[in-house]
């Protein structure tokens, strides 16, 4: 069934001058961040996937200086629990707005001294589909799925799927209890996201974190 | 952080007038479940909250007649899950569409033989932001947060709450392993959403089913 008629051509054109206009911006924040050589990624999941903890776990281990711009609905618990580690945070707090925008991000980080910043988190709003749309000048999406989400998610938000640069299969310690079949869900992966890099991680337990480490210890020795 | 700004006016006002529509068709659909004598309940979570695990179990067990319409973005998986339990089910694939509307259900329900059906289940499109906004023309609204998600979830998306009639604290075999804070999550639960009944329970191994069995039992007699 074909849905897209529902909303109408003025809401899409709308929608597209909303895009191009946001396609500038994060295009102004990218030149920004990479002038400051300020490595940034965008981290993208459903709600409760792991976004915060994968977050805090790798602020308390990480060497380099790092700040965090975080987006909820409602609510700076994301932005206390990383207060915690050290590093800079900003909430942006989008009140029914279901993702973020390139000039939310710029806004944001007028308020961090970016100035010896080596890597910059975006902690989107917790949703597999409107945040998929939004550039943010970032240099990679990280999107996590949560092993307690099922194996089928990268088929049923394709999108998001498609659009990233690194796959996190969180709380993996809870792959037995929830029954995860993990060959059937790298196999959807490797469908629709046959080119990102794919995680497996506990950040809870810390098992998988060395990889995740290894990771970005690689792509700040890059930045420089 | 104030956002609304960056969305502009024109973009507001083309939002309120889809609203306004949907709202109408809501109005038309309600009418007709309610000659039809149609019990109809919205079921909206994040995505791999256990919809259709709730739905296969429910469905299995119920004798009044049922039917389902199902939305997600793109394959037709769930329908599939649920025809096996022999209720007629419609899928609907909104490509990159965040929600469910109420012409679509129309549009879906159309294509269902409704005389008879006594309980209509909408399985919304996995996302907790945006269905919030749109009427389908149910009469309850059933909100799952999976014990997995953590605690915070009705804080962080208090509008998907706070129009709740019912929320299911789902996948409770897992509460062990996720460390999940029960009280906590009822706290919060009261705080946004201080009317909604609340079941806790596991589709999987079956704990807390029979009360929520005895619940839709209930609106059925009255429906009737």
């Amino acid at each position: 069934m074909a849905t897209d008629q529902v909303s109408g051509p003025r809401v899409i054109s709308v929608s597209r001058n909303l895009l191009v206009k946001n396609a500038e911006v994060a295009g102004r924040n990218r030149e920004l961040f990479r002038r400051l050589g300020v490595f940034v990624a965008n981290v993208l999941s459903s709600p409760g996937s792991g976004k915060t903890t994968l977050l805090q776990a790798t602020l308390a281990r990480l060497r380099a200086k790092a700040a965090v711009v975080v987006g909820d609905l409602a609510t700076d618990n994301d932005a206390r629990r990383l207060s915690g580690t050290g590093a800079p945070v900003v909430q942006i707090t989008t009140g029914n707005l279901c993702h973020l925008e390139a000039d939310m991000v710029s806004r944001a980080c007028a308020e961090i001294e970016l100035a010896g910043v080596r890597l910059l988190f975006i902690e989107n709003v917790g949703n597999l589909v409107c945040p998929a749309s939004y550039d943010l000048g970032e240099d990679i999406r990280v999107v996590l799925m949560a092993v307690t989400e099922g194996e089928d998610k990268p088929l049923k938000y394709p999108k998001m799927f498609k659009t990233a640069d690194v796959v996190v299969l969180s709380k993996t310690d809870l792959s037995g209890p929830a029954g995860f079949e993990r060959s059937a869900a790298l196999e959807n992966l490797r469908q629709v996201a046959p080119r990102a890099k794919v995680f497996e991680l506990s950040a809870r337990t810390g098992e998988g974190m060395p990889a995740w480490f290894a990771f970005l210890q690689d792509k700040l020795g890059v930045v420089t």
